[in-house]
């Protein structure tokens, strides 16, 4: 008998015969004697009409009300999956964030979790019921709704999964699991049993959107169990969890992330003074530009020239800062390119196997594809290469790393 | 400068539109200086679309989620409204019922108010702001949400209007006021601008459904004017509140209320002796069947007959119940018709009136009205005529009570 934290999306709770076949899930693990929380999202639809109509009265809605109006979303849905589960003779309670009380910051639209009370939810599972709780949403010192921003809910599982101690956190969605890369991309892309935290934070941050990231980086803060499995097929699915201590048998590489929405832009010719870095980035970050990549070559003439990426939205207006800045440096000359993308080889295996950064150069070198900016980190190395070159790569690295699913692969 | 409690109805803020209008009617209030807090209901619709939801998946849904799921329709309303202030530049802040905190008992779906801690109100009113309030919800001792039962709402904002000693409570509503009585029965039906909270109970209960009845209970009790008006045309409304000092002044019957709904049981030849009321009514009320009027006569004979109505939808349980008494009991026979309708003269000034009833039986033999049942209160007389006279009697008592509209009468 164990205790679990069970997280369904949007789409498992997307209509009342959907919150019934959640209700036959949970029905089977009672059944096996488990103890169960149960976080839900709201119905798949809801959130968008709700913040429809707050858009159709205020362009920009007041955050406080924002909250207090997208929150009765998951609310809905909780009352819906209790009843499912009275109707099964399955005793059942549901708790709003502010019931929980799952205390937040005052951070309006993307609150982050400070405390959470189990007292309530520890006695009910005592008197055998099944909790279930709102996903997303938590309530301030002062008693304010507040929600913790899109995909939430995720965090909302594990934070409760922390608190409880509870053996594992299951976020049910619309996939079977973590992939080695997109199946759209590579066809032999296989499933991952398991996955450590960095690797799925690395996975997620670079665009393999399974997983809200800070979920991801609540669970490995807390060392909470995490399992990404299907509401639609049964399946062991991916289990995200600490790095096993035989890592000799881990792979080299778990997967391979990539993403396209990236623009590079680069400032030539800045006299390479201290702290023209951050006066060259100050004015990007002041407009709320996230930057991503960061290159910086020291030239022979003592001049430097300075490349980043961004998203692909902000290239023009990043591009209109850097022409400013540029002027007032004294730069040669501000360039860009918004026909990128970015590339990632990510695994903890490689802390412990030299030459992976070579192998993936030479995979790409053998595809013609050249690398216009490289970036590495203890357990991913990034490249940025052209865009229209994506495909292949992600292909010809996905061979190169023993990925696909006909190799056999000890993992 | 006064401190309002507006109340609005589901048509009332059953569109984004309509939400706007409700919010260009504050501003002209907040303008004129005075304090408002704003109790609110679902949008018109949402209750029902939530309802349905449930019953698509429990018979009887868990009363304790119900109450969880349809408190979601005025959260949503409150969160719109408080949107629509503030894009006019008006402060607002909305509250849950829980968040006010509106405490009630715990019995879902139909809780009572117990207390209102009034403390985050007033102190958003001295910041300024506009207080929205969710109607029909509250919380019990242990956070669990309650709902207030249908048309709750109006109670929410009197019991507001109490513990904040609001000037007046307004109630807004599809009608423009209450009126002598119906106006599709009667087209000289005047609304009325004054009428007491006791007239006002009596014209309710009788069929009158502009106020939730507990509303004006509530109202009376802690003497809360209470004025409803429309919110689509401008007007001054009706003013329900305590007697005026001088009832000189008033007129004898303030409206008539008339009940198409009820049907009337009779047992004839019961020996009359001690104890054989609750002996026929006892096993009618065990059945959860409301009794109205009861009427009981002796005969010479010493049996005694003995009648009541009760609503027409409970006509055949009733007299189901009722055979097994009088062959229990020794009786001569049941009777029934449920082709009758009561119709009420109701007002304060009959107190100090003689001939009130003579000039209500006098006004229905002039039509040739036969009178089937007589009952009295202290501000109310009803008779239970068949259903066919309705209309006539209604027309005929209006007009003999001087309530037309082109007679001229000090109100």
């Amino acid at each position: 008998m164990a205790l679990f934290v069970h997280k369904y999306g949007g789409t498992s709770v997307g209509t009342v015969e959907r919150i019934e076949a959640v209700a036959d899930k949970l029905q089977t693990f009672r059944q096996a004697g488990h103890d169960l929380v149960v976080v839900v999202s709201a119905m798949s639809g809801e959130t968008n009409r709700l913040i429809g109509l707050a858009k159709s009265i205020q362009d920009q809605p007041a955050p406080r009300e924002m909250d207090v109006l997208v929150s009765t979303g998951e609310q809905v849905t909780m009352a819906l999956l209790c009843m499912a589960l009275e109707r099964r003779g399955i005793a059942a309670r549901s708790y709003t964030g502010g019931q929980v009380r799952i205390l937040t910051d005052s951070a309006h639209t993307k609150a982050r979790i400070q405390d959470i009370d189990v007292v309530n939810i520890q006695s009910d599972l005592q008197a055998g019921r099944i909790v279930v709780v709102a996903g997303f949403q938590g309530v301030d010192e002062q008693g304010n709704i507040t929600t913790l921003g899109r995909g939430g809910s995720d965090t909302t599982g594990v934070a409760l999964a922390a608190a409880l101690k509870a053996d594992e956190c299951q976020i049910y969605t619309d996939v079977d699991g973590v992939y080695t890369t997109d199946p759209r991309v590579v066809e032999t892309a296989r499933r991952l049993d398991r996955i450590t935290f960095e690797e799925m934070l690395e996975m997620a941050s670079l665009g393999s959107k399974v997983l809200q990231i800070r979920s991801v980086e609540f669970a490995g803060k807390y060392k909470v169990p995490l399992r990404v499995l299907s509401s639609f097929v049964d399946g062991p699915g991916t289990l995200i969890s600490v790095e096993e201590d035989d890592t000799v048998e881990k792979p080299v590489i778990s997967g391979i992330a990539f993403n396209r929405d990236e623009a590079k832009l680069t400032i030539r010719g800045v006299p390479d003074v201290p702290g023209v870095a951050s006066r060259i980035l100050g004015p990007v970050s002041k407009a709320n530009i996230e930057i991503d990549v960061i290159v910086q070559n020291v030239a022979a003439d003592q001049t430097t020239d300075f490349t980043f990426t961004v998203h692909r939205n902000d290239f023009d207006a990043t591009r209109q800062i850097l022409e400013q800045t540029a002027q007032e440096l004294g730069a040669r000359e501000v360039a860009g390119d918004n026909k990128i993308a970015k590339i990632s080889i990510v695994g903890v295996g490689m802390r412990s196997h030299a030459g992976v950064a070579s192998k993936m150069f030479d995979a790409l070198a053998a595809e013609n594809i050249n690398i216009l900016m490289i970036s590495t980190s203890e357990i991913k190395v990034s490249v940025i290469i052209a865009e229209k070159y994506l495909e292949l790569a992600v292909r010809a690295l996905h061979t190169a790393f023993n990925l696909d699913a006909n190799e056999t692969v000890s993992e």
